[in-house]
Protein backbone atom coordinates (compact mmCIF):
# COMPACT_ATOMS: atom_id res chain seq x y z
CA UNK A 1 0.00 0.00 0.00
CA UNK A 2 1.05 3.49 -1.05
CA UNK A 3 0.18 5.42 2.05
CA UNK A 4 2.15 3.18 4.64
CA UNK A 5 5.04 3.13 2.47
CA UNK A 6 4.73 6.45 2.19
CA UNK A 7 5.19 6.98 5.97
CA UNK A 8 7.64 4.44 6.57
CA UNK A 9 9.94 6.48 4.04
CA UNK A 10 8.94 9.41 6.37
CA UNK A 11 9.75 8.05 9.30
CA UNK A 12 12.85 6.13 8.11
CA UNK A 13 14.57 8.58 5.83
CA UNK A 14 13.68 12.04 7.83
CA UNK A 15 12.01 13.60 4.71
CA UNK A 16 8.87 14.89 3.10
CA UNK A 17 10.81 15.58 -0.17
CA UNK A 18 10.06 14.81 -3.76
CA UNK A 19 11.67 16.12 -6.32
CA UNK A 20 9.77 17.26 -9.54
CA UNK A 21 11.53 15.92 -12.46
CA UNK A 22 10.74 18.79 -15.05
CA UNK A 23 13.64 18.94 -17.46
CA UNK A 24 13.59 21.32 -19.81
CA UNK A 25 16.16 21.76 -22.60
CA UNK A 26 15.83 25.35 -22.59
CA UNK A 27 16.75 25.72 -18.33
CA UNK A 28 19.33 23.13 -17.85
CA UNK A 29 23.28 24.69 -18.10
CA UNK A 30 24.43 25.07 -21.59
CA UNK A 31 27.65 23.38 -20.69
CA UNK A 32 25.31 19.90 -21.20
CA UNK A 33 24.20 20.67 -24.50
CA UNK A 34 26.82 19.27 -25.97
CA UNK A 35 26.32 15.79 -24.62
CA UNK A 36 24.66 13.09 -26.72
CA UNK A 37 21.74 12.73 -23.91
CA UNK A 38 21.96 16.31 -22.27
CA UNK A 39 18.40 15.69 -20.30
CA UNK A 40 19.51 12.15 -19.40
CA UNK A 41 22.67 12.73 -18.33
CA UNK A 42 20.54 16.29 -16.50
CA UNK A 43 18.37 13.65 -14.75
CA UNK A 44 20.73 11.13 -13.56
CA UNK A 45 22.79 13.79 -11.96
CA UNK A 46 20.03 15.74 -9.86
CA UNK A 47 19.11 11.72 -8.96
CA UNK A 48 21.91 11.19 -7.58
CA UNK A 49 22.98 13.92 -6.53
CA UNK A 50 19.32 14.92 -4.66
CA UNK A 51 18.55 10.58 -3.66
CA UNK A 52 19.65 11.07 -0.20
CA UNK A 53 17.58 13.51 1.12
CA UNK A 54 14.35 12.81 -1.53
CA UNK A 55 12.28 10.39 -0.87
CA UNK A 56 9.86 10.08 -4.21
CA UNK A 57 10.13 11.82 -7.36
CA UNK A 58 7.80 13.20 -9.83
CA UNK A 59 8.70 12.95 -13.45
CA UNK A 60 6.10 15.67 -15.09
CA UNK A 61 4.56 13.67 -18.14
CA UNK A 62 4.21 17.25 -20.08
CA UNK A 63 7.62 17.76 -20.51
CA UNK A 64 8.77 14.49 -21.38
CA UNK A 65 5.52 13.88 -24.31
CA UNK A 66 5.96 17.40 -25.50
CA UNK A 67 9.49 15.86 -26.98
CA UNK A 68 7.18 12.47 -28.76
CA UNK A 69 8.89 9.40 -28.79
CA UNK A 70 12.36 10.79 -27.81
CA UNK A 71 10.51 12.40 -24.57
CA UNK A 72 8.58 8.68 -23.79
CA UNK A 73 12.00 7.24 -24.13
CA UNK A 74 13.90 9.67 -22.03
CA UNK A 75 11.00 9.02 -19.47
CA UNK A 76 11.83 4.95 -19.41
CA UNK A 77 15.57 5.40 -19.07
CA UNK A 78 15.14 7.92 -16.14
CA UNK A 79 12.65 5.73 -14.37
CA UNK A 80 15.80 3.11 -15.03
CA UNK A 81 17.32 5.84 -12.72
CA UNK A 82 15.49 6.19 -9.55
CA UNK A 83 16.09 3.74 -6.89
CA UNK A 84 14.00 1.09 -6.13
CA UNK A 85 12.83 2.30 -2.32
CA UNK A 86 11.81 5.79 -3.74
CA UNK A 87 8.33 6.25 -4.59
CA UNK A 88 7.57 7.77 -8.24
CA UNK A 89 4.68 10.16 -9.04
CA UNK A 90 3.27 10.72 -12.43
CA UNK A 91 2.60 14.21 -12.29
CA UNK A 92 0.09 13.19 -15.40
CA UNK A 93 -3.32 15.50 -14.38
CA UNK A 94 -5.04 12.66 -16.40
CA UNK A 95 -9.28 11.39 -16.46
CA UNK A 96 -11.61 10.79 -18.76
CA UNK A 97 -14.75 8.85 -18.93
CA UNK A 98 -14.21 4.84 -17.65
CA UNK A 99 -13.20 3.31 -20.88
CA UNK A 100 -10.70 5.36 -21.50
CA UNK A 101 -9.77 5.80 -18.06
CA UNK A 102 -8.99 2.63 -17.53
CA UNK A 103 -6.19 2.90 -20.38
CA UNK A 104 -4.58 6.01 -18.47
CA UNK A 105 -4.45 4.01 -15.08
CA UNK A 106 -3.18 1.35 -17.55
CA UNK A 107 -0.29 3.33 -19.05
CA UNK A 108 0.90 4.72 -15.66
CA UNK A 109 0.37 1.93 -13.30
CA UNK A 110 1.60 -1.12 -16.24
CA UNK A 111 3.21 0.00 -18.78
CA UNK A 112 5.12 2.00 -16.79
CA UNK A 113 4.87 1.08 -12.87
CA UNK A 114 4.38 4.27 -11.18
CA UNK A 115 3.81 4.11 -7.34
CA UNK A 116 0.96 7.04 -7.87
CA UNK A 117 -0.62 9.25 -10.66
CA UNK A 118 -2.32 13.05 -10.34
CA UNK A 119 -5.36 12.95 -11.60
CA UNK A 120 -8.39 16.15 -12.40
CA UNK A 121 -11.94 15.53 -10.28
CA UNK A 122 -13.83 17.32 -12.74
CA UNK A 123 -15.03 14.29 -14.30
CA UNK A 124 -16.56 12.61 -11.49
CA UNK A 125 -16.29 9.52 -10.08
CA UNK A 126 -16.10 6.82 -13.03
CA UNK A 127 -13.96 9.20 -14.37
CA UNK A 128 -10.93 7.88 -11.16
CA UNK A 129 -12.66 4.67 -9.99
CA UNK A 130 -10.22 2.75 -13.08
CA UNK A 131 -6.97 4.80 -11.27
CA UNK A 132 -8.26 3.62 -7.78
CA UNK A 133 -8.85 -0.26 -8.92
CA UNK A 134 -5.10 -0.34 -9.08
CA UNK A 135 -5.24 -0.85 -5.11
CA UNK A 136 -1.10 -1.00 -4.63
CA UNK A 137 -1.01 2.35 -6.58
CA UNK A 138 -1.92 5.75 -5.03
CA UNK A 139 -3.92 8.27 -7.15
CA UNK A 140 -3.93 11.68 -5.73
CA UNK A 141 -7.04 13.86 -7.03
CA UNK A 142 -6.64 17.56 -8.01
CA UNK A 143 -7.92 19.54 -5.11
CA UNK A 144 -6.69 23.17 -4.36
CA UNK A 145 -3.61 23.72 -6.80
CA UNK A 146 -1.14 25.89 -6.48
CA UNK A 147 -1.42 28.40 -9.55
CA UNK A 148 -3.54 31.66 -9.57
CA UNK A 149 -6.18 30.53 -11.94
CA UNK A 150 -7.53 28.24 -9.15
CA UNK A 151 -8.95 30.88 -7.85
CA UNK A 152 -11.33 30.60 -11.16
CA UNK A 153 -13.48 27.57 -9.98
CA UNK A 154 -11.92 25.89 -6.78
CA UNK A 155 -13.40 28.73 -4.84
CA UNK A 156 -16.97 29.11 -6.37
CA UNK A 157 -19.16 28.60 -3.57
CA UNK A 158 -21.48 25.84 -2.83
CA UNK A 159 -23.96 25.61 0.40
CA UNK A 160 -21.06 28.12 2.12
CA UNK A 161 -18.35 25.92 0.93
CA UNK A 162 -15.94 25.74 -1.72
CA UNK A 163 -16.21 23.33 -4.46
CA UNK A 164 -12.12 22.31 -3.00
CA UNK A 165 -14.20 21.29 0.37
CA UNK A 166 -16.84 19.10 -1.85
CA UNK A 167 -13.80 17.19 -3.96
CA UNK A 168 -12.30 16.55 -1.06
CA UNK A 169 -14.95 15.33 0.63
CA UNK A 170 -15.82 13.09 -2.37
CA UNK A 171 -12.24 12.03 -2.53
CA UNK A 172 -12.65 11.13 1.24
CA UNK A 173 -15.74 8.49 0.27
CA UNK A 174 -14.49 7.26 -2.33
CA UNK A 175 -11.08 6.33 -0.30
CA UNK A 176 -13.42 4.48 2.51
CA UNK A 177 -14.38 2.02 -0.60
CA UNK A 178 -10.78 1.92 -2.47
CA UNK A 179 -7.88 3.13 0.36
CA UNK A 180 -5.61 4.51 -2.02
CA UNK A 181 -6.60 8.45 -2.78
CA UNK A 182 -4.71 11.36 -2.07
CA UNK A 183 -4.97 14.82 -2.84
CA UNK A 184 -2.71 17.73 -4.31
CA UNK A 185 -2.91 20.62 -2.27
CA UNK A 186 -0.81 23.72 -2.99
CA UNK A 187 1.00 25.27 -0.23
CA UNK A 188 0.59 29.03 -2.16
CA UNK A 189 -2.89 28.44 0.24
CA UNK A 190 -1.78 27.58 3.66
CA UNK A 191 -4.93 28.63 5.17
CA UNK A 192 -7.22 26.72 3.14
CA UNK A 193 -4.89 23.75 3.35
CA UNK A 194 -5.70 23.27 7.45
CA UNK A 195 -9.68 23.12 5.92
CA UNK A 196 -8.84 20.34 3.96
CA UNK A 197 -6.67 18.19 6.64
CA UNK A 198 -9.79 18.96 8.33
CA UNK A 199 -11.66 16.93 5.58
CA UNK A 200 -9.49 14.62 4.84
CA UNK A 201 -7.95 13.65 7.87
CA UNK A 202 -5.93 10.82 6.81
CA UNK A 203 -5.51 11.51 3.06
CA UNK A 204 -1.69 11.52 1.93
CA UNK A 205 -1.17 15.04 0.70
CA UNK A 206 0.77 15.96 -1.99
CA UNK A 207 1.95 19.67 -1.91
CA UNK A 208 3.43 21.54 -4.45
CA UNK A 209 3.97 25.38 -4.75
CA UNK A 210 6.78 25.88 -2.59
CA UNK A 211 10.13 26.94 -4.00
CA UNK A 212 9.28 28.85 -7.27
CA UNK A 213 6.31 28.92 -6.52
CA UNK A 214 6.52 30.96 -3.46
CA UNK A 215 4.08 28.93 -1.30
CA UNK A 216 4.59 29.57 2.39
CA UNK A 217 6.41 26.04 3.61
CA UNK A 218 5.95 26.17 7.24
CA UNK A 219 2.30 26.98 7.21
CA UNK A 220 2.08 23.94 4.56
CA UNK A 221 3.83 21.87 6.99
CA UNK A 222 2.00 22.57 9.62
CA UNK A 223 -1.39 22.85 8.30
CA UNK A 224 -1.14 19.71 5.90
CA UNK A 225 0.48 16.83 8.16
CA UNK A 226 -1.70 14.78 10.04
CA UNK A 227 -2.49 14.49 13.24
CA UNK A 228 1.13 12.25 13.96
CA UNK A 229 3.04 14.51 11.95
CA UNK A 230 3.18 12.31 8.58
CA UNK A 231 1.20 12.02 5.49
CA UNK A 232 2.72 14.62 3.31
CA UNK A 233 4.91 14.81 0.41
CA UNK A 234 6.17 18.45 -0.31
CA UNK A 235 7.31 18.48 -4.03
CA UNK A 236 9.99 20.94 -5.53
CA UNK A 237 10.71 21.18 -9.24
CA UNK A 238 12.35 24.37 -10.31
CA UNK A 239 14.17 25.52 -7.13
CA UNK A 240 16.03 22.37 -6.89
CA UNK A 241 16.83 21.60 -10.58
CA UNK A 242 17.93 25.04 -11.28
CA UNK A 243 19.28 25.57 -8.45
CA UNK A 244 22.67 26.56 -10.51
CA UNK A 245 22.73 26.90 -14.28
CA UNK A 246 27.12 25.72 -13.89
CA UNK A 247 28.72 22.96 -13.55
CA UNK A 248 27.82 22.81 -9.82
CA UNK A 249 24.27 21.91 -10.83
CA UNK A 250 24.06 19.10 -9.34
CA UNK A 251 26.05 20.10 -6.13
CA UNK A 252 23.15 22.94 -6.04
CA UNK A 253 20.16 20.86 -6.19
CA UNK A 254 21.30 18.30 -3.63
CA UNK A 255 22.06 21.63 -1.18
CA UNK A 256 18.91 22.85 -2.30
CA UNK A 257 17.26 19.45 -1.39
CA UNK A 258 18.63 18.85 1.87
CA UNK A 259 17.75 22.45 2.71
CA UNK A 260 14.15 22.06 1.84
CA UNK A 261 14.36 18.28 4.09
CA UNK A 262 16.00 20.03 6.76
CA UNK A 263 13.19 23.20 6.97
CA UNK A 264 10.49 20.70 6.71
CA UNK A 265 11.77 18.73 9.96
CA UNK A 266 12.09 21.93 11.48
CA UNK A 267 8.26 22.78 11.25
CA UNK A 268 7.27 19.56 10.97
CA UNK A 269 6.40 19.35 15.24
CA UNK A 270 6.69 22.60 16.39
CA UNK A 271 3.39 23.71 17.28
CA UNK A 272 0.85 25.82 15.01
CA UNK A 273 1.56 29.37 15.27
CA UNK A 274 5.35 29.24 16.50
CA UNK B 1 -8.67 29.94 -37.93
CA UNK B 2 -10.56 26.98 -36.50
CA UNK B 3 -13.98 27.79 -36.69
CA UNK B 4 -14.31 28.98 -39.99
CA UNK B 5 -12.66 26.13 -40.89
CA UNK B 6 -15.46 24.03 -39.28
CA UNK B 7 -18.16 25.77 -40.39
CA UNK B 8 -16.39 25.89 -44.20
CA UNK B 9 -15.87 22.14 -43.86
CA UNK B 10 -19.35 21.50 -42.64
CA UNK B 11 -21.25 23.98 -45.07
CA UNK B 12 -19.09 22.29 -48.24
CA UNK B 13 -19.38 18.43 -47.10
CA UNK B 14 -22.66 18.82 -45.74
CA UNK B 15 -21.63 16.93 -42.45
CA UNK B 16 -20.54 17.29 -38.94
CA UNK B 17 -19.30 13.57 -37.80
CA UNK B 18 -16.18 13.32 -36.21
CA UNK B 19 -14.66 9.98 -35.88
CA UNK B 20 -13.08 9.09 -32.78
CA UNK B 21 -10.03 7.02 -32.97
CA UNK B 22 -9.91 4.79 -29.71
CA UNK B 23 -8.15 1.75 -31.24
CA UNK B 24 -8.22 -1.20 -28.73
CA UNK B 25 -6.37 -4.29 -29.57
CA UNK B 26 -8.85 -6.36 -27.39
CA UNK B 27 -11.86 -4.76 -29.31
CA UNK B 28 -11.12 -4.72 -32.94
CA UNK B 29 -11.80 -8.05 -35.49
CA UNK B 30 -9.59 -10.80 -34.21
CA UNK B 31 -8.41 -11.62 -37.71
CA UNK B 32 -6.36 -8.66 -37.64
CA UNK B 33 -4.33 -9.99 -34.52
CA UNK B 34 -2.17 -11.97 -37.16
CA UNK B 35 -1.28 -8.81 -38.75
CA UNK B 36 2.26 -7.24 -38.35
CA UNK B 37 0.73 -3.96 -36.56
CA UNK B 38 -2.75 -4.88 -36.22
CA UNK B 39 -4.29 -1.50 -35.19
CA UNK B 40 -2.35 0.59 -37.84
CA UNK B 41 -4.10 -1.44 -40.38
CA UNK B 42 -7.71 -1.09 -38.37
CA UNK B 43 -6.99 2.57 -38.35
CA UNK B 44 -6.32 3.00 -41.78
CA UNK B 45 -9.09 1.13 -43.13
CA UNK B 46 -11.53 2.79 -40.83
CA UNK B 47 -10.09 5.71 -42.22
CA UNK B 48 -10.50 4.83 -45.36
CA UNK B 49 -14.45 3.34 -45.10
CA UNK B 50 -15.34 6.92 -43.23
CA UNK B 51 -13.22 9.59 -44.92
CA UNK B 52 -16.32 10.61 -47.23
CA UNK B 53 -18.73 11.49 -44.53
CA UNK B 54 -16.91 12.51 -41.81
CA UNK B 55 -14.78 16.15 -41.46
CA UNK B 56 -13.00 15.45 -38.47
CA UNK B 57 -10.53 12.60 -36.71
CA UNK B 58 -10.24 12.24 -32.97
CA UNK B 59 -7.52 10.32 -31.86
CA UNK B 60 -8.22 9.51 -27.98
CA UNK B 61 -4.80 9.97 -26.54
CA UNK B 62 -5.24 7.60 -23.86
CA UNK B 63 -5.40 4.50 -25.97
CA UNK B 64 -1.84 5.45 -27.89
CA UNK B 65 -0.35 6.37 -24.68
CA UNK B 66 -1.38 3.32 -22.71
CA UNK B 67 0.91 1.28 -25.47
CA UNK B 68 3.89 3.42 -24.48
CA UNK B 69 6.00 4.26 -27.06
CA UNK B 70 4.77 1.74 -30.04
CA UNK B 71 1.69 3.40 -29.13
CA UNK B 72 2.97 6.76 -30.04
CA UNK B 73 4.34 5.90 -33.13
CA UNK B 74 0.68 4.59 -34.03
CA UNK B 75 -0.22 7.75 -33.40
CA UNK B 76 2.20 9.47 -35.48
CA UNK B 77 1.55 6.52 -38.47
CA UNK B 78 -2.29 7.28 -37.86
CA UNK B 79 -1.86 10.78 -38.55
CA UNK B 80 -0.63 10.42 -41.50
CA UNK B 81 -3.18 8.06 -42.49
CA UNK B 82 -5.95 11.41 -41.97
CA UNK B 83 -6.81 13.15 -45.11
CA UNK B 84 -5.25 17.35 -44.92
CA UNK B 85 -8.45 18.80 -45.31
CA UNK B 86 -10.05 16.60 -42.40
CA UNK B 87 -9.69 18.81 -38.68
CA UNK B 88 -8.38 16.70 -36.54
CA UNK B 89 -8.18 16.82 -32.52
CA UNK B 90 -6.28 15.10 -29.99
CA UNK B 91 -8.70 13.85 -27.15
CA UNK B 92 -6.39 14.55 -24.29
CA UNK B 93 -7.75 16.47 -21.40
CA UNK B 94 -4.59 17.85 -20.55
CA UNK B 95 -3.73 21.48 -18.20
CA UNK B 96 -1.61 22.04 -15.42
CA UNK B 97 0.04 25.12 -14.02
CA UNK B 98 1.42 27.50 -16.87
CA UNK B 99 5.31 26.87 -17.41
CA UNK B 100 3.72 22.82 -18.05
CA UNK B 101 0.75 23.78 -19.57
CA UNK B 102 2.96 25.11 -22.19
CA UNK B 103 4.40 21.89 -22.92
CA UNK B 104 1.56 19.95 -23.08
CA UNK B 105 0.57 22.60 -25.87
CA UNK B 106 3.50 22.14 -27.52
CA UNK B 107 2.67 18.22 -27.61
CA UNK B 108 -0.19 18.48 -29.49
CA UNK B 109 0.07 21.83 -31.70
CA UNK B 110 4.17 21.60 -32.27
CA UNK B 111 5.39 18.00 -31.92
CA UNK B 112 2.08 16.66 -33.46
CA UNK B 113 -0.15 19.49 -35.47
CA UNK B 114 -3.32 18.90 -34.61
CA UNK B 115 -6.00 21.43 -35.22
CA UNK B 116 -7.37 21.20 -31.69
CA UNK B 117 -7.38 19.51 -28.23
CA UNK B 118 -9.74 19.07 -25.09
CA UNK B 119 -8.21 20.36 -22.09
CA UNK B 120 -10.07 20.21 -18.58
CA UNK B 121 -11.04 23.56 -16.73
CA UNK B 122 -10.44 23.12 -13.02
CA UNK B 123 -6.99 24.41 -13.16
CA UNK B 124 -8.72 27.58 -14.39
CA UNK B 125 -6.77 30.60 -16.63
CA UNK B 126 -3.78 30.17 -16.25
CA UNK B 127 -3.51 26.33 -16.98
CA UNK B 128 -5.40 26.94 -20.46
CA UNK B 129 -3.75 30.55 -21.71
CA UNK B 130 -0.68 28.45 -23.21
CA UNK B 131 -3.16 26.68 -25.56
CA UNK B 132 -4.81 29.51 -26.76
CA UNK B 133 -1.51 31.43 -27.64
CA UNK B 134 -1.61 28.92 -30.40
CA UNK B 135 -4.30 31.01 -32.24
CA UNK B 136 -4.16 28.75 -35.56
CA UNK B 137 -5.30 26.21 -33.57
CA UNK B 138 -8.89 25.32 -31.17
CA UNK B 139 -8.86 24.51 -27.49
CA UNK B 140 -12.59 22.84 -26.25
CA UNK B 141 -12.86 22.68 -22.94
CA UNK B 142 -14.63 20.32 -20.82
CA UNK B 143 -17.92 21.38 -20.13
CA UNK B 144 -20.77 19.09 -19.37
CA UNK B 145 -19.35 15.66 -20.12
CA UNK B 146 -21.52 12.67 -21.24
CA UNK B 147 -20.38 10.47 -18.38
CA UNK B 148 -22.37 9.52 -15.16
CA UNK B 149 -19.73 10.84 -13.12
CA UNK B 150 -20.25 14.60 -14.59
CA UNK B 151 -23.32 14.56 -12.26
CA UNK B 152 -20.55 14.85 -9.28
CA UNK B 153 -19.68 18.22 -9.24
CA UNK B 154 -20.66 19.63 -12.77
CA UNK B 155 -23.98 19.84 -11.43
CA UNK B 156 -23.10 21.38 -8.14
CA UNK B 157 -25.05 24.60 -7.66
CA UNK B 158 -23.40 27.82 -7.16
CA UNK B 159 -25.46 30.96 -6.97
CA UNK B 160 -28.47 29.10 -8.80
CA UNK B 161 -25.96 27.91 -11.10
CA UNK B 162 -24.48 25.09 -11.75
CA UNK B 163 -20.89 24.91 -12.62
CA UNK B 164 -20.63 23.75 -15.75
CA UNK B 165 -22.72 26.84 -16.68
CA UNK B 166 -20.20 29.30 -14.54
CA UNK B 167 -17.07 27.39 -16.75
CA UNK B 168 -19.23 28.12 -20.24
CA UNK B 169 -19.18 31.61 -19.34
CA UNK B 170 -14.94 31.77 -17.96
CA UNK B 171 -14.77 30.13 -21.56
CA UNK B 172 -16.85 32.69 -23.58
CA UNK B 173 -14.52 35.34 -21.54
CA UNK B 174 -11.29 33.77 -22.91
CA UNK B 175 -12.71 33.53 -26.31
CA UNK B 176 -13.24 37.02 -26.37
CA UNK B 177 -9.84 37.75 -25.95
CA UNK B 178 -8.15 34.78 -27.62
CA UNK B 179 -11.09 33.81 -30.26
CA UNK B 180 -10.22 30.13 -30.40
CA UNK B 181 -12.16 28.34 -27.45
CA UNK B 182 -14.70 25.45 -27.80
CA UNK B 183 -16.61 23.87 -25.65
CA UNK B 184 -16.84 20.06 -24.94
CA UNK B 185 -20.76 19.33 -24.13
CA UNK B 186 -21.91 15.49 -23.53
CA UNK B 187 -25.43 14.56 -25.93
CA UNK B 188 -26.59 12.43 -22.73
CA UNK B 189 -27.78 15.48 -21.40
CA UNK B 190 -29.18 17.45 -24.22
CA UNK B 191 -31.84 19.87 -22.41
CA UNK B 192 -28.35 21.03 -20.71
CA UNK B 193 -27.30 21.45 -23.73
CA UNK B 194 -29.74 24.00 -24.86
CA UNK B 195 -28.67 26.63 -21.86
CA UNK B 196 -24.64 26.14 -22.60
CA UNK B 197 -25.92 27.18 -26.34
CA UNK B 198 -27.42 30.52 -24.77
CA UNK B 199 -24.66 31.29 -23.01
CA UNK B 200 -21.84 30.46 -25.56
CA UNK B 201 -23.65 31.54 -28.86
CA UNK B 202 -20.53 31.42 -30.92
CA UNK B 203 -18.58 28.67 -29.75
CA UNK B 204 -17.97 25.57 -31.35
CA UNK B 205 -18.92 22.20 -29.46
CA UNK B 206 -17.62 18.77 -30.01
CA UNK B 207 -20.64 16.68 -28.71
CA UNK B 208 -19.97 13.57 -27.66
CA UNK B 209 -21.94 10.83 -26.07
CA UNK B 210 -23.76 9.65 -29.15
CA UNK B 211 -23.52 5.77 -30.08
CA UNK B 212 -22.59 3.99 -27.73
CA UNK B 213 -23.50 5.93 -24.78
CA UNK B 214 -26.57 6.43 -25.57
CA UNK B 215 -27.08 10.61 -25.91
CA UNK B 216 -30.37 11.83 -27.90
CA UNK B 217 -28.85 13.13 -31.01
CA UNK B 218 -32.31 14.89 -32.64
CA UNK B 219 -32.01 17.35 -29.40
CA UNK B 220 -28.52 17.53 -29.13
CA UNK B 221 -28.10 18.49 -32.97
CA UNK B 222 -31.62 21.03 -31.99
CA UNK B 223 -30.05 22.61 -28.89
CA UNK B 224 -26.45 22.42 -29.50
CA UNK B 225 -26.22 24.09 -33.12
CA UNK B 226 -25.63 27.99 -33.33
CA UNK B 227 -28.33 30.16 -34.37
CA UNK B 228 -27.21 29.49 -38.14
CA UNK B 229 -27.15 25.37 -37.66
CA UNK B 230 -23.40 25.48 -37.65
CA UNK B 231 -20.97 25.36 -34.90
CA UNK B 232 -20.95 22.01 -33.29
CA UNK B 233 -18.65 18.73 -34.13
CA UNK B 234 -20.72 15.47 -33.27
CA UNK B 235 -18.16 12.37 -32.00
CA UNK B 236 -18.93 8.72 -32.52
CA UNK B 237 -15.98 5.78 -31.45
CA UNK B 238 -17.19 2.88 -30.51
CA UNK B 239 -20.10 2.84 -32.66
CA UNK B 240 -18.39 3.31 -35.40
CA UNK B 241 -15.07 1.58 -34.88
CA UNK B 242 -16.79 -1.78 -33.26
CA UNK B 243 -19.68 -1.81 -36.29
CA UNK B 244 -18.95 -5.43 -36.85
CA UNK B 245 -15.85 -7.51 -35.73
CA UNK B 246 -15.85 -9.12 -38.86
CA UNK B 247 -13.92 -8.70 -42.33
CA UNK B 248 -16.71 -6.13 -43.35
CA UNK B 249 -15.82 -4.28 -40.10
CA UNK B 250 -14.46 -0.79 -42.23
CA UNK B 251 -17.46 -1.18 -44.50
CA UNK B 252 -19.82 -1.25 -41.63
CA UNK B 253 -17.94 1.45 -40.32
CA UNK B 254 -18.73 3.90 -42.98
CA UNK B 255 -22.37 2.74 -42.87
CA UNK B 256 -22.77 3.50 -39.21
CA UNK B 257 -20.95 7.18 -40.10
CA UNK B 258 -22.88 7.75 -43.10
CA UNK B 259 -25.90 6.91 -41.23
CA UNK B 260 -25.01 9.27 -38.54
CA UNK B 261 -24.27 12.06 -40.90
CA UNK B 262 -27.76 11.84 -42.42
CA UNK B 263 -29.37 11.50 -39.41
CA UNK B 264 -27.88 15.00 -38.23
CA UNK B 265 -28.38 16.56 -41.21
CA UNK B 266 -32.44 15.50 -40.75
CA UNK B 267 -32.16 16.71 -37.64
CA UNK B 268 -30.13 19.58 -38.23
CA UNK B 269 -33.20 22.36 -39.85
CA UNK B 270 -35.79 20.57 -38.23
CA UNK B 271 -37.66 23.04 -35.88
CA UNK B 272 -37.21 22.57 -32.27
CA UNK B 273 -40.02 20.10 -30.83
CA UNK B 274 -40.80 18.72 -34.25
Amino acid sequence: MFKSRLNQLIEKKNSMVCVGLDCDIERIPRFLWSEEDPLLIFNREIIEATKDFAIAYKPNIAFYESQGIAGWRLLEKTLELIPPDKLVIADAKRADIGTTALKYAETFFKTYNFSAVTVSPYMGRDSILPFLEFSDHCVFVLCLTSNPGSRDFQYLDIDSEPLYLHVARKVVEWNLEYSNCGLVVGATHPEDLGSIRETAVNLPFLIPGIGAQGGNLKMAIQYGTDKDGFSVLVNASRSILYASAEKDFAEAAGTVAEKLKNEINQFRFMKRGN
